[in-house]
């Protein structure tokens, strides 16, 4: 369960070669990256893997509960196999307390393509994990590109931050809504319009289906996308659960990818994601520094005084943080 | 909006005075700490407040979606003012993005307590705060404590990680449950057997209310508490939307607080919360520092070597810590 380093060169050599289960046992590291010895190792895995990581394409999947997000991944998957282009899913659940390798759901879930060797399925858990998605999964994500994937799929559940971190992590991102949610009005509360680069309108067939589109494409023409003018994010239809509308979806976020391509912008998702994750780990580091000293009678004391109302907690602040970076 | 610094003695000298309008602009203002020219304004209204604090008594409630918290909340409010003391409510949802100011709902949401001028009630979105709860609300309990209230409820709605966090926060807590959720099995999973100071077995005339309370009884017997032996948490019956039961439920609050001081253990919530609050801002100011150098050309340019696989990210987050320390 724990290689030991100078496994892992043979670990990611497996994983390369299509092995599902080493792909688990490393995105299992990665996570275990937080724990005594695992910061070694994940700078040992990160280092094994770099020379073959830049091909996988990361496509986030959000949306409110109840949408079919989970249908809807799973029949892009098959859209995707179809294709014949390997596809990796990584299913973050920021509320649940279950972690990694949650591999029997995660088959159970996606039954049809469970037995698939060119699929390869995990789910996340980020409660817990500072810095939430961003922080846990690109190397989650490095290691699926690693493995060969053509496809990413990211998809969350959509409460928290977790809608706005997944576009942090995609290089196209898809909002998924569904008629007579009233989602036209929370959508543009929850500032998803500015973060999708194609709408999917699931269960099409449901009575105000047409109100849904016409309210997002009202909405869209009102409003200024982040990524700068150009790509107008498309209203794609799908009914998931009976594989309708999966070809056009796929059909637009392929469109979205080679619009960044041709415009010079293929390597920002990959750039976004090197940010994010450089930052996690500093920021992690520096936490880990910060709670070497926690553990110590000096931040008793400072928290002794601090209730007493003797010194105020900024103050007591300064002190543990001097204490960090003399001990760092 | 923004007072300037020599504003917040006055600001301060006037929550204490029961102001409710004082009370919401200080919150709003530590709320803003991490903005330019907050964090400033954070320390010197932390200096203003220190000689002020140390009186209130938090309580925290937590428990899964829809057993009827905020009922309970606004009926143990009802009970506490009955008796006397005065009352600050923190209302915690780490989903929502709506931060701040949410008076209106704050009033709508508590309507018969609203215009009591013994109650002070507050919404507070955690949502994109680095550290969550636990960072974002110690400062906001110094206000209510520093304004004179007795006892501060803080409400979460119990997902995520809140419910732990709650703790740690808190000088007691309380689970909430109803029967008829599976609850039993659902508590003992999310570990808040070990969390709770009381039960309150909520919605007490539902089917199930006995086999429930049964439930929580047999798994506290086998369970062993972190807070150590002597207390064990009673579990109460009640009927929030009626009042029904809300006497008891003081009362086994009330039982704890004095138990814990009895035990000598009385400031162990104040020094739990300062400890928090000490290792929440030294971490802030820590991201600040890293913020300033991720702006900057050099992340640019480390996050482009990551991009392209020549660079991986741990040793480009070693470069980036380092530039920070250096610019710190």
């Amino acid at each position: 369960m724990s290689p030991a380093v100078h496994d892992l060169d043979d670990l990611a050599a497996r994983a390369r070669d299509g092995s599902p289960r080493a792909v688990a046992q490393l995105i299992s590291l990665v996570e275990d990256g937080g724990s005594a010895g695992g910061s070694e190792r994940a700078r040992a895995l990160a280092a094994a893997l770099a020379p073959h990581v830049g091909h996988a394409v990361v496509v986030g999947l959000t949306g409110p509960p109840g949408v079919g997000k989970s249908t809807t991944t799973s029949a892009l998957v098959g859209g995707l196999r179809a294709d014949g282009r390997r596809v990796g899913v990584l299913a973050v659940d920021p509320s649940s307390p279950f972690t990694g390798g949650a591999l029997l759901g995660d088959r159970v879930r996606m039954g049809e393509h469970a037995t698939d060797p060119g699929v390869f399925i995990r789910s996340m858990a980020t409660r817990g994990h500072l810095g939430g998605l961003t922080a846990a999964a690109p190397q989650a994500l490095r290691v699926l590109d690693a493995a060969g994937c053509d496809v990413v799929l990211v998809e969350t559940v959509g409460v928290g931050q977790s809608e706005v971190e997944v576009v942090a992590l995609a290089d196209t991102t898809v909002v998924l809504l569904a008629p007579g949610m009233g989602d036209g009005v929370q959508a543009a509360k929850a500032g998803v319009l500015e973060i999708a680069d194609v709408f999917c309108v699931n269960k099409a067939d449901r009575e105000g289906a047409d109100a849904t589109v016409r309210e997002l494409q009202n909405a869209m023409a009102m409003t200024r996308r982040e990524s700068g003018p150009g790509w107008r994010a498309p209203v794609v239809r799908t009914m998931a659960s009976r594989g309708e509308g999966i070809d056009e979806l796929l059909a637009a976020i392929d469109a979205h990818r080679a619009w960044m391509v041709e415009h010079g912008r293929g390597d920002e998702g990959r750039r976004r994601r090197a940010r994010a994750e450089i930052e996690a780990i500093a920021l992690a580091d520096l936490r880990a520094q910060l709670r070497a000293v926690s553990g110590s009678v000096a931040l008793d004391a400072l928290a002794g005084e601090v209730a007493g109302g003797g010194l105020d907690p900024f103050a007591a602040a300064d002190r543990l943080r001097e204490a960090a970076v003399d001990e760092g």
